[in-house]
């Protein structure tokens, strides 16, 4: 299992954003439609070995979506299709449990703290991703390690403390700054190289 | 200077496509969409080095879009946006010389020979994706190289013919079969690491 956390600061947890205007409606939900989009979508089908949790930090009240590629349903590749996948997920009440909205797609309350207590639990390997980090190409990656990125806004200090104190190893993609989607991308590559993966 | 080259084999040629349903109007025009993103989106800016011609044959007389790095302006990393840049250049008249719509963004009538005369005028090293060719961690990929990868449906067989007696070099990032756009952000991270890249 792949699984990717991505920290949107200014994400709304409001379903009450325009689809004719994600990126200015919706604090940048639009980065997360694409991180999706990189974790989940082949050519030609999905990703079931993969999961995305969206920690949504632009409301009130923090929220966590969380994307399950074993079930995952009604997912294409375009924004437009996923940002109303988000906006039904956020109509429902969340609560510190897990609900579930569409097959495959969950919300509950939470922010980085939560998400990185439920890592802990599960005995993840987290690896933060930061461009001065150990290179990705020479990194142990073992399976089901899980990679953290932040959007456009990057890792507030207190943030990066945090994981600090979890023990996530910095990774790095290369020297370049890159969006969240294009890391997840590069991570798939790099996991499916080192998998000899050749399912589609 | 990084090129890249993409067939849309059913992306429409005309402006007359809705930016509520680009998908399901525009002949998969998002795909194109999603390509530019890859292309040119940094996190902090836009790849100035890049350039992306895009061969719509989705139309009754093909055509070929030109976003040149070096001048484009307008450029939002969302879909949408995106688009809305490609209607306006498709609404112009397309001869066989380049006009320009908005500030780097070029259109002209033609299809992949066209494409390819160019390409060999230009004495651009052609690189052609596909998953069983050569590795391109272990490719030579000299200044200049232009990479051409098919949409969602794949080369047609007097495409490849075209290519190879063009003298393309077959490619592979992979042995998953992955969408377009994400082909050309791992292009783009290979490139940037041979170039130790750190301009952001």
């Amino acid at each position: 299992m792949r699984t990717f956390i991505v920290v949107g600061h200014k994400a709304t947890t409001s379903p009450n954003f325009s689809l004719e205007d994600i990126p200015g409606t919706s604090g940048r939900l639009d980065i997360l439609c694409r991180c999706i989009n990189g974790a989940f979508v082949l050519s030609h089908g999905i990703r079931h070995d993969a999961q995305i949790y969206l920690i949504l930090l632009g409301g009130e009240k923090p929220k966590i979506l969380w994307l399950r590629g074993e079930d995952i349903k009604h997912l294409n590749p375009d924004e437009r299709t996923t940002a109303a996948l988000l906006k039904k997920a956020l109509a429902l009440e969340a609560g510190p449990e897990w609900t579930q909205s569409t097959p495959g797609i969950f919300v509950r309350s939470g922010g980085l703290p939560e998400m990185v207590e439920s890592i802990k639990a599960l005995g993840s390997n987290l690896k933060y991703l930061r461009e001065d980090g150990t290179d990705i190409r020479g990194a142990a990656l073992p399976d089901g390690s899980s990679f953290i990125l932040g959007d456009h806004v990057g890792m507030a200090p207190e943030e990066e403390s945090l994981l600090k104190e979890t023990g996530a190893e910095i990774i790095s993609l290369g020297l370049v700054s890159l969006h969240a989607d294009h890391c997840i991308v590069i991570i798939n590559n790099e996991l499916d190289r080192r998998e000899k993966k050749s399912v589609t």
